[in-house]
């Protein structure tokens, strides 16, 4: 039989929440991984942390090191660019920005095997989309096929016949169709954390802010992350 | 143009350390990336780190930790098992020993990747190889071409032609040639550790050490690390 248990990639951002209540309500018992990856905007951390917390799930945070930077999100010295498209005007094709950490997803993913096989979980999943987001390589369909194949060569577990699953259900999903998804599902997104800038409350200007307000638009629901902050 | 910049991966063993010196030898220049992942044999970091010296290249030294171990080689309750095989007897089709690490190399090559893309190398080398080897399944030509697949759909280098070629050299060679071939570039053997009991010197029991042992044997040479003990 399958193994219902599931380890789930953390951000604290909402596609991760949005997966990992998603998992919750396909019957996977969940174990989240949050990474301290020297990101500015660490605190999308305690946002992780809170999230499951809320979900009644067992969390680890990993500290890594990239000391090689790479990436506009971890040097400190490189600013946070905005984004290379505006609110209603239509997503065009576009060079991948400076906010890319090189290699992050598979990195994400490779511990996320590595943890799944050691406690026999039968799934991994990852908030990854590739319709509203930055064009990062290593959130598309080509690459969560890749590595699938990864998993199944390159593990014990893959040897079995059930192996792990690397699950992405939200690939093909854009930010409304994702935040209208987590609100049946009741997603805590107040608690969630999206901007790419480490201030105390979101910049509204970064990459990652525009595709958050694009989808609350989008879906037609006021971002509860936003209004709480307003009143308070 | 290919860049003629590499990141190795090395763990102080003599499979990594011939791989070292191929790529220099193939005219790269070498960046070589050592993991520190609570492994029992924690002499070999040492290992690498003279060994990458002796070969006059840079090295980092990243810690990794991995709380789930899942693995005889980072969990103190578990023995270092004996090898299934014996020295002289044909090798037979065994089970995966306990003392395969759940993801390793995936990881380690993940690390790798984000390295070379960030200092833009066209090559990762590692020492994998499939013949006089534990049976492990992220040692395997299989999971070497899935992990390539990683390398092109997973990051920006990937995207353009060039993009970072995963190259494991030895994956096709057994022991003895692995160390005929070391000798020939000149590998400094004696300072290579394989050894995966913790000890002052090598036990001559377990799989690793038996593995070098029947290399050397097969290969018709002494090992010096062995030769320069017993003479101190």
């Amino acid at each position: 039989m399958k193994s219902k248990l599931a380890v789930v990639l953390l951000s604290g951002g909402l596609d991760s929440a949005t997966v990992l209540y998603l998992a919750k309500a396909r019957g996977y018992k969940c174990f989240c991984l949050i990474f301290d990856y020297g990101q500015k905007h660490r605190r999308e951390i305690q946002s992780a942390k809170d999230i499951a917390s809320l979900a009644k799930c067992a969390y680890r945070v990993l500290k890594i090191s990239l000391p090689w930077k790479g990436s506009s999100l971890l040097d400190k010295c490189e600013e946070i660019p905005r984004p290379a498209v505006k609110l209603g005007v239509q997503t065009v094709k576009k060079d991948i920005p400076s906010t890319y950490v090189p290699g992050r997803n598979i990195i994400f993913l490779s511990f996320a095997l590595s943890y799944a096989e050691a406690i026999k979980a039968g799934a991994v999943f990852i908030g990854a989309n590739a319709l509203d987001y930055s064009g990062y390589p290593d959130c598309r369909p080509a690459f969560l096929r890749a590595f699938s194949k990864v998993a199944a060569c390159g593990t014990k577990a893959g040897s079995s016949r059930s192996g792990i699953k690397i699950c992405a259900p939200l690939v093909n999903k854009n930010k409304s169709q994702i935040i209208k998804l987590g609100a049946s599902l009741k997603v805590p997104f107040a608690s969630t954390w999206s901007c790419y800038r480490g201030g105390k409350s979101p910049c509204g200007r970064c990459e990652s802010c525009f595709y958050r307000a694009k989808g609350f638009k989008e879906a037609r629901l006021v971002d509860p992350a936003l209004a709480e902050r307003r009143a308070g």
